[in-house]
């Protein structure tokens, strides 16, 4: 097992290893002393995992159950409201805690939920996605969907606890452990030439709980000089700005990292179109991203993504800072005028 | 005019005094460089106030307006969804800016949605109830009510500036400035015998800068010292715990102010039944809340008051804390078990 200490407005930490789950109670009672725990899950987690985190929670406290269908399409107000519900009708207390039990999805709105249920109630992480688990579960980002684009509305709040069990990603089909991939592959682009290059030479085969650890570290890094996402921690939505286009406007049959990695493509190959990185840089990201069968193009076009990119949340005003690569481990923000923004995506489609 | 500066994890002015509406443009644009600005009323005040408010921020950045029918009915999940979407819709980034006009429903549901959307921007508050001046438009709670009961969601999150202009309770029917006081005499019981003595004293005609400046200085210095309601801060709840009931239960037939005024007359008599306060400073209570004409009296019984207490948010495990006074300007927390609450209160009635 490793354990990963964040310092962020509450210090928490991060374990990772094998049979996690078994512990949960065990490390969520050395944490907090609730008189009720909610855990909340969706229905594909549910039936793998839910009973084995209420048997591990059980002697602590008793234990609750909200369920929604899995999907990105949960991630709404709709859901945000029911779950609040649940929280009051149950009688939850300031004292109380929610676990989050399963993917991005989960945790983003149960971390929304505890953030501001009766003003804020602890909450634990216990991603089961490789993707929860090197990225949502950690640092504090809470968010649901609404209709007008992705994660517009949420709280920076952190938990108390993040728990990563690596054994779960055991059963996440390939394609979904292959979509985490994507966030792993842009810590490397960003910060890691050591990690990037491990991952590009092992593909799918990378050490788990080594490079889970290495990627959580590296975000714990970054969330400490910059919680609120004010400056550096900008940088990590490398890939995201074009990525949730993307998405969105595939109506979300592009996941997540299929759609990030599609992102990380078109601004590596349009930095280097712009003498922003070398042709050597781009090839580098191209190759990792194809070494674990992430897609690189798309058939949507430069002025499609540029419309969506003018209503995601990190513009500021004329500008849309896009994260670029400089080199591998090396990347920079880029405020690109709203004007300049199409042009700049179509050298890289 | 009257200037108090709050200090709590973001500085900022509350301005008190006539007339102001006028300048409001003025001290927003000191403070807040906003490309777009999101004026958000209700249906009782946008006919009284918004054009005014409107004109004087329109030199700054383009205003658009929210208004919603107005009342404590609004104050919920769907309103609140309904201003993220306007807000997305709108296209209005971090950079820009909402403005709370009216009174503490207003200023609670326009207070989440900023501090929500994208994960926080400013907001600026423009109580123009007593209520609102007094006490929901400084210390940066706010909420919107759930199915389950009043204020059960929400965020702590100060605003960039509190600007009450007076004249605009000139507007006010009687009844409602009326129902403002009780909050105003709750400052006195609380804290300053002074206060207190100048209310009881005259009653309606109490010096309207002077009285609303101390009591924001009153709450001001105890956000300061408990922005996030772990300990003294619970103090201002005098009066609430019962008095959310009371509101809850008549379902919103008897005005916040008039549901706290009871509140306080119940743990009054009954903190001098337990022996808690002498019979002299019930009196006094009970005076101050007769010569503003509000009641102290219901018809609901002390069974129905402690159930509604317990789905409270500020019961933490096996008890409820209910703010008792010793003397006037001297309250203290009484952690009262769950079994004991009904019996308190019967004591009472």
């Amino acid at each position: 097992m490793k354990k990963v200490e964040v310092s962020a407005s509450l210090r928490y930490d991060v374990l990772i290893g094998g049979g996690l789950l078994e512990s949960l109670g065990t490390e969520l009672g050395k944490r907090l002393s609730p008189s009720k725990i909610c855990i909340v899950t969706d229905s594909q987690v549910a039936p793998l995992y839910l009973d084995r985190a209420k048997a591990a929670l059980s002697s602590l406290a008793p234990v609750m159950a909200f369920v929604f269908p899995a999907g990105e399409a949960s991630k709404n107000g709709g859901t945000y409201l029911a779950l609040l519900s649940f929280l009051a009708e149950n009688g939850l207390t300031r004292a109380d805690c929610l676990v989050a039990l399963g993917g991005g999805v989960v945790g983003d709105l149960t971390g929304f939920a505890a953030a501001t249920y009766l003003r804020g109630v602890a909450y634990v992480q216990v991603p089961t996605t490789l993707l929860a688990a090197v990225d949502s579960s950690v640092g504090g980002k809470t968010a649901i969907d609404l209709p007008q684009g992705k994660n517009l509305a949420g709280s920076f709040y952190q938990p108390s606890l993040v728990l990563c069990d690596i054994d779960t990603l055991n059963t996440l089909p390939e394609d979904v452990f292959r979509d985490g991939c994507a966030e792993v592959v842009k810590y490397g682009v960003l910060y890691d030439p050591a990690l990037f290059a491990h991952l590009a030479e092992r593909g799918l085969g990378f050490d788990r709980e080594e490079g889970i650890a290495r990627c959580v570290e590296l975000k714990r890094d970054v969330v400490a000089q910059d919680e609120f996402d004010r400056g550096q921690r900008q940088k990590l939505n490398l890939g995201h700005t074009v990525g949730h286009g993307v998405e969105a406007l595939s109506r979300f049959t592009v996941s997540h990292g299929k759609a990030v990695a599609i992102g990380m493509a078109i601004v590596s190959r349009a930095a280097a179109a712009y003498g922003l990185c070398s042709g050597a840089t781009r090839d580098a990201v191209l190759a990792a991203l194809d070494r674990f069968g992430l897609p690189a193009a798309t058939d949507l076009s430069a002025g499609d993504l540029a419309r969506a990119a003018l209503s995601d949340k990190k513009r500021a005003g004329g500008t849309v800072n896009l994260i670029v690569p400089a080199a591998i481990g090396d990347c920079r923000i880029l405020p690109t005028p709203v004007e300049e923004l199409e042009a700049f995506l179509e050298a890289g489609m």
